[in-house]
């Protein structure tokens, strides 16, 4: 519960504004753990909703849902030098089990593609048995040394590994792509949040892949986040895991793999993208209350018929899909619910008074833009109805428009500096495609290439930082 | 994909048994990590089964679902001295984290009641915030020492540990009772299994716990499984951790508390009490498939118009809310479909061949008694219902007739010795409520004190151990 309202804006101390949400809101709270945080009920319910929509989405194409260990010997890690190279840093280790010393010591996840890959290798055996489609939703571990953010960075938190393994490379390339359109569903029309999509650099690519494509978004301080990534892990994985299968020509093959995932870390971009000064803004579709409705009354005469007033709306509203809350409470007031509901983002609050008692009306107030209009009793339900879908399509439109105006084409360094300092957001400049200019750009300005657009877009210069010829078009920018 | 069925009877060599028919039916598979093991598909979906059915009974009553840390550090653990004691000989350490030693060694959490609490200190302050009802699912590490039993017990399991705190010891009384009746419900008339409820000896409650409720089933070869348990903290925790309310009397106050969950050890327990022969055999409310088709045909002539028939069957089905498959894959004989999905445990299959196609009928048969029965076309959703409701009436019926035939009262140590050799099962006897008995019959026999039941049976003879005058009567068994 909340004791008191956000108390900076959010133009004026982001990073302040963000925390003093997440904790105030009751999305979330620091554990007395170093790095480590809560998931309250308010963000666990949003992580619900997430995989309920895309739990939906895989499952119609086939994927099944399993669970591995998190245990990952040491030995299997090793494996596959890259990933190797790319994980063991942050591995958090057991080495004592009961009372006992282990002989080899057990890495807690960071990832499963080596534990769940060592059983693929024993499964697949035939042409028959694939494409194998699994996912699983679970906790992750990495131990970040850097200073905790919620949702964004902390040394556990939850996601979903999606892994497959194909007869063949065009098939992996298919499933790579099919994921990462349904993760771009999820974010635009669920989360509101608009994203691009293209393939990461050899440098910027999961550590084991043959490539990575990505989603990135912009969040309001010109920082961006990664929200999703897919990969093609080739056969890198397959050959050094012996994952063989016997085609129809009745050879033995290597099978061609992908993973892709998605984290808790979305809530942290929903709560940065939509939140304003008095808290979160929810995008209705993700939202696990849609509507609130709180009676209002000033004397002890008028309270009953209020009371039942707001029961036959709660009704009505619930038995037409629409997740609502009548909160009754007698202990807080109408005014302290109004913030209390606000700062947790509750798209639309339905006031009940005397007057609008008498009117047979209802007042409905949008979070968003906060908007207040009366509407009759009768009309309540399509209204809510209508208001829910403008709120959502609102709330894209605007994270879409900061986007827009917040991509900015340079044509060479000064611009690029400048640019950069001044707003930061997507910086869209020409590459000659060398790994030493995407370093020394990074070195230099902290600016990664987050994403070489899938469709090739036209060479409009010279290289962004050594002047010499561009190859391709591609997009920077400092991220989270 | 199993490439042969199960090679043993259940009734000559149950355990052998048990382990073919969780391997060849896909449920789970052994991990390569000692101790451990991989949820497959199969169980998953089953646990997702069991996840929506008791999430729908906690979040009609209020509670709601989060996510703590998977870390407990060790000076957390020692708070609660009898908790430190029952817990510690079987933690999992963490002691490096990325390549540095940590300070304090922390837990991979076995119960995660101390993660829990030390937050419930910081957020309850008053009235107003209790009664404070959470519940997580996650995964649980407890390092056995004894051999692997896939579901019953491995180092890592999935489950959900609920946690409640109240202002008044009868609150939480009657929380304990509530969540007992929903886990007793889950079992019963979802999982189809009988279980007795009733109160733990002070010997065998939870490590911390005032007392502890439970609900034990009985497995076929007359072992007993602990299915949930549902436990009254008291003020132990509150106490250690400072968990204090300011009441409506404006005095400060230890909150009460409670904790309960329920285990993927269920998934074990469904595969034992209905399994046969032949494989699993699903309750129809808890299989993730009611009902598979298979089309059958000899000649290529027959085949579009007996598919297209299974496609029309299959919508209807759908339609109706029953979850089917249809099983048209074209690298399999029908024969080797009705063994996988026997093996399966699939409740019902429905065949069609030319001859059903040609007399507008369907052939279904039971799996639970393999009656066989053609149905005419426009009957077959109405037949599919009503047989589904017969196969889980059935299934319930089966194991509730084997519960009472192996429920055995004694009225000595003779006979007691007797019946738990000849058959084991729950032994019905008259104690005189000392540890030292309970002590001497488990050392001497192996059977422990099950439960105490809620409404106290009448003393029908002394203490079955040391022939001393009685105080209750109480159910022993042999425990898995």
């Amino acid at each position: 519960m909340s004791d008191v309202g956000v108390t900076v804006k959010k133009s004026e101390n982001f990073s302040e504004w963000y925390t003093q949400v997440v904790l105030k809101s009751g999305l979330a709270d620091y554990a007395p753990i170093k790095g480590c945080m809560v998931f309250r009920e308010h963000s666990y319910a949003i992580w619900e909703k997430i995989q309920e929509i895309f739990n939906k989405k895989i499952k119609e194409k086939g994927h099944r849902n399993v669970y591995f260990p998190t245990f990952i010997p040491e030995s299997f890690l090793k494996k596959e030098a890259e990933h190797f190279e790319g994980f063991v840093p942050e591995c958090a280790w057991v080495t004592v089990g009961g009372s006992r010393q282990l002989e080899e010591k057990l890495a807690i996840r960071p990832t499963s593609e080596t534990i769940i890959y060592a059983m693929y290798a024993k499964w697949i055996r035939s042409w028959r048995d694939l494409p194998l489609k699994l996912n699983q939703w679970c906790n992750i571990v990495r131990w970040e040394t850097k200073a905790t953010k919620l949702f964004l960075r902390t040394r556990e938190f939850l996601w979903q590994e999606g892994h497959t393994a194909h007869a063949t490379k065009e098939e992996a390339d298919n499933e790579v792509m099919e994921i990462l359109g349904m993760y771009k569903d999820l974010m635009e029309n669920y989360l509101a949040i608009p994203v691009f999509v293209g393939k990461k650099t050899e440098n910027e690519k999961f550590a084991g892949a043959l490539y990575t494509t990505t989603l990135e978004a912009l969040m309001p301080d010109g920082r961006v986040l990664q929200m999703g990534t897919s990969h093609n892990l080739g056969q890198n994985f397959s050959k050094v895991f012996g994952i063989k299968y016997i085609g129809q020509d009745e050879k033995e093959h290597y099978v061609w793999q992908t993973s892709w995932g998605i984290s808790t870390r979305l809530i942290g971009a929903i709560t940065m993208v939509h939140g304003d000064d008095k808290g979160l803004v929810l995008p209705p579709k993700i939202a696990p209350t849609q509507v609130v409705i709180i009676p209002i009354f000033y004397k002890e005469v008028e309270k009953s018929a209020i009371l039942e007033k707001t029961r036959e709306i709660f009704e009505k509203l619930r038995n037409n899909g629409i997740s609502v809350v009548l909160d009754d409470r007698k202990e807080y007031t109408p005014g302290w619910k109004f913030n209390d509901w606000e700062l947790k983002g509750i798209p639309l609050r339905i006031e009940i008074g005397p007057r609008d008692l008498k009117a047979k009306q209802v007042t409905l107030a949008r979070r968003d833009t906060f908007e207040r209009v009366a509407v009759k009793e009768d009309e309540v339900v399509d209204t809510v109805k209508s208001l829910l879908e403008k709120i959502q399509r609102n709330l894209f439109q605007k994270a879409k428009r900061f986007l827009e105006e917040n991509t900015t084409t340079v044509k060479n360094y000064d611009e690029f500096r400048e640019v950069l300092k001044r707003k930061g957001g997507f910086i869209r400049a020409c590459w000659c495609s060398s790994s030493r200019c995407e370093e020394k750009i990074k070195e230099e300005t902290g600016a990664t290439i987050r994403f070489i657009p899938f469709e090739k877009e036209e060479v409009f210069s010279n290289c962004v930082y050594c002047g010499g010829e561009a190859k391709e078009v591609v997009y920077f920018a400092k991220a989270y």
